[in-house]
């Protein structure tokens, strides 16, 4: 029986780019290894996986009595429903440690870089394995992606030094432009349903024992939004009122004017006064310099919620 | 400020040996770090200590608005008690992964090896940082302590490897023969506090909800507890009366006949039964071949209580 590779619930590039490149290098160690997904993929990922000739990965939900490897998160809430019931090989992530626990000895990477990948690529270097073009393509782009062409402030020179490594082994000689193209069908949001948009990239995050939705929209102009905010305002009420979250945010990043335009959904009126120390007017805030739910959003609200 | 490196309460040979082995690393990385510990040391740290020349760590239980890496553990309960008000900067640790969460990421480095030390070596080789005379000693010398001499079922390639290129930067032909040496300074109970003895290799852990305490000493020769067997089983009955642990333990271990006596104090009277297969009698049981707390005593524990 095969080990797995899975990343987060609502998978993005990261997740299924560091899948594909796990498998490839433990399988190549001699343990037959698979990368799966735990939902649909974006269009940036599809874009990804065209590009450089993969198939999506199996889609596969659960994980009893299977043995696998966690990556690119370590909670509880973003991974499989039942974990509990699976033997966890490894974690390979790039996020604050999170509720995941095991009851055997285990092999966990876990950096404060920018993108799971640039810790997959200190493994094969590791190793001395040699990665194949089109994995060194893939996870390149995905660093590109979760560093925000290097923009993010969770970017490193780890994760700067691993895409010129990768592009070299891949043969692409402007990262920044392929990222930029990249960004460009991440940026596309006419003709998707609002449901879908509010839930490209969300997290769920456990508070201090408040359920909290986070969701963020990545473009290269925030003017893509103007004929749509209102509809993704009401869909995070509704969503909120759906379910038991505390809170839903809903992040707009204008990734050339580097910043956020954060709409909020709370339990707690003053929520982001608390964490940001900027209130909302009409249940949204701009938040300027903010491009990363992980080390500019989370945190100060987990704070908040203390 | 300083930067801390912390292991266990009642720190071992690994928590003491990885904490000044990180901290020199750190320190030579740029980064100020400096070795503490939780707890008294045994008479094998001491005796590695004092053979390398080391001074003992500090005496330092508090961590409050410190930040700190976390070594050869990831449980709450054998962690600093005011844990969260730290932050904490990374984990190094050859453990399952326990319940400690962080709100930022971290460095970790957690491998299913034999020892903590063994990842401490792969850090200095990833940094390409030179390892002292004296620490290579230390590290050997607690890689040779948690393995058992290389016997322990929890021993890897990687920490016999590791034992031999630490050897040579510390000049020592024979670290087998060093091995035996510290573990009958380990094997000294003459003269010892019951008590003492009881706590001197102590974990609690949460299985499920209920606090289970976990004791080891691991000597040459079993016969050494003839006269104190009865008073080291009425004193874990008296540790268990003192406080709300479900479930006391307490291993002896015969490094030599490679196998160990449970000494078993529980409110489940079939406790050993349901985790090992065998009853106790007169709360006491052999397990032939255990000599791992970690691989073979922990998980099928935590599965009877699951």
């Amino acid at each position: 029986m095969p080990h797995y590779v899975v990343g987060h619930k609502i998978p993005d590039s990261d997740s299924i780019c560091s899948a594909i490149a796990l498998s490839y290098l433990k399988t190549t160690l001699g343990e037959e290894t698979v990368p799966a997904r735990l939902g649909e993929l974006s269009p940036e990922t599809l874009f990804i996986l065209d590009k450089f000739g993969f198939e999506q990965p199996e889609l596969k939900m659960s994980y009893a009595g299977e043995s696998l490897y966690i990556v690119d998160h370590s909670e509880r809430t973003q991974g499989p429903d039942d974990i509990d019931e699976a033997t966890i090989l490894g974690i390979i992530d790039h996020h604050k440690l999170g509720d995941i626990t095991t009851s055997t000895p285990l092999e966990c990477w876990i950096r404060p870089v920018g993108c799971t990948n640039t810790i997959i690529k200190m493994m094969y270097d590791f190793h001395n394995v040699e990665i194949p073009k089109n994995i060194a393509g893939a996870m390149m782009c995905a660093i590109l992606s979760d560093t925000v062409i290097f923009k993010s402030p969770t970017c490193t020179t780890a994760d700067i030094k691993c895409v010129e490594a990768l592009a070299e082994i891949a043969g692409i000689d402007d990262p920044e432009t392929l990222g930029m193209e990249m960004f460009k069908v991440k940026s596309a949001v006419e003709g998707t349903p609002v449901r879908d948009l509010v839930l490209r990239d969300f997290k769920d995050f456990d508070m201090n024992g408040n359920l909290v939705g986070i969701g963020q929209l990545e473009v290269i102009d925030l003017a893509i939004f103007d004929d749509i905010k209102a509809d993704l305002e009401a869909d995070i009420a509704k969503l909120k009122a759906e379910g038991n979250r505390h809170t839903v945010l809903l992040l707009l990043t204008d990734i050339m004017k580097e910043g956020s335009e954060m709409l909020v959904v709370s339990d707690s009126a003053d929520i982001t006064e608390r964490a940001y120390g900027k209130a909302t007017s009409e249940g949204k805030v701009w938040l300027d310099g903010v491009l990363s739910r992980k080390k500019q959003v989370v945190p100060p609200l987990q704070e908040a919620f203390a």
